[in-house]
């Protein structure tokens, strides 16, 4: 499949009676799985086009540069975790707080795996997080204090901050790319669950 | 300072009593440095020089490419991982053993905290891991062994996974930069022993 000119006519090809919407969230599937063959920076617009079977020009349609690619791949999971950090801090116990956080948190990283494992070795989708989030820091600070309180002691937050990094890399590792979602996501809870001195809720085999 | 000859010399500038490993030494102090303030990505070989006082012909001498010097950035504390590996695998027991790993694992990962939050979030930095360990997957299966045994369970390994990751990421976090290091060791083995079920060794406060 060819085309000659940009637009989203052009991307969609044959198949004419897709919506736009459809179009550019194949555009970002296939972006996702060339970033995660070749990394960010190893991956082209051209290399996105050939795969899609389209011209450069017609991917230019729907973004300028690659940067607009890779946020735009982050950018649901990434408003998924803000809107969990937000939902965790209207409970009115802490525990539930933390509860909510770590299911929610866990969820996404599992679900997105591949994304996940993108996050943790490419600077491009880091600073994709950061502007999605219009600063970071705010996310960040969010997030720890539903986990640790607005005045955490250094012990404990030592402890959040292993808790959550461990939990995403660990989660887009790709040594456990085998091991199917339910039962990543269960180990990965219980595990978090272990570090902030929430009680067990799966019982041992 | 300026210089217009590539060598050894040229790098050394007025204090030409320095040994050739110091230079090199300086070269690489001078690249971490502004590898840490601009990413590996952005920073150049010219930039290099500029901030040395020297000419990119100088720098050439010592390095061919920027990977070479990324490379030689890492390569000092990943030996000592390695080999902290392989000593804490002579130990008999293997309580004995998890507790040699994590005391050098969380204090390589302290001691060179500006290089680990690089590892954790530059491609180049991880591939010269990769490179220098020739075949990480045999370090990462030596070390998991330690950590794990030979046939650990899945909830075993995703654990030790969420450790080391967590460790690794915590410890490089620029938001824990202000921590100092005797503190910082302190409460990363403090979360690593608990999660791996090794007895608390520091009395609470």
């Amino acid at each position: 499949m060819t085309a000659g000119t940009a637009g989203t006519d052009a991307i969609e090809g044959s198949s004419a009676a897709q919506a736009p919407e459809d179009t550019r969230a194949r555009l970002l599937g296939t972006a996702l799985r060339l970033f995660s063959e070749h990394g960010v920076e190893g991956t082209s617009l051209q290399m996105i086009a050939d795969a899609l079977g389209v011209t450069k020009a017609a991917v230019y349609y729907h973004f300028k540069a690659k940067a607009e690619i890779t946020e735009a791949v982050a950018e649901p999971a990434i408003r998924e975790l803000d809107a969990i950090v937000d939902e965790a801090a209207t409970h009115r116990r802490r525990g539930a707080q933390i509860d909510h956080l770590l299911d929610g948190f866990v969820d996404v990283v599992v679900r997105n795996r591949v994304l996940v494992a993108l996050f943790s070795s490419d600077p491009g989708v880091a600073r994709a997080l950061e502007k999605t989030l219009h600063g970071s820091q705010t996310f960040k600070s969010k997030l720890m204090t539903v986990l640790v309180g607005p005045e955490p002691d250094l012990a404990a937050e030592v402890t959040a901050r292993v808790t959550l990094a461990g939990i995403a890399l660990a989660g887009g590792d790709p040594d456990l790319a085998d091991v199917d979602d339910e039962t990543l996501r269960r180990h990965l809870l219980d595990t978090a669950r272990r570090l902030l001195g929430r009680p067990r809720r799966h019982p041992r085999p």
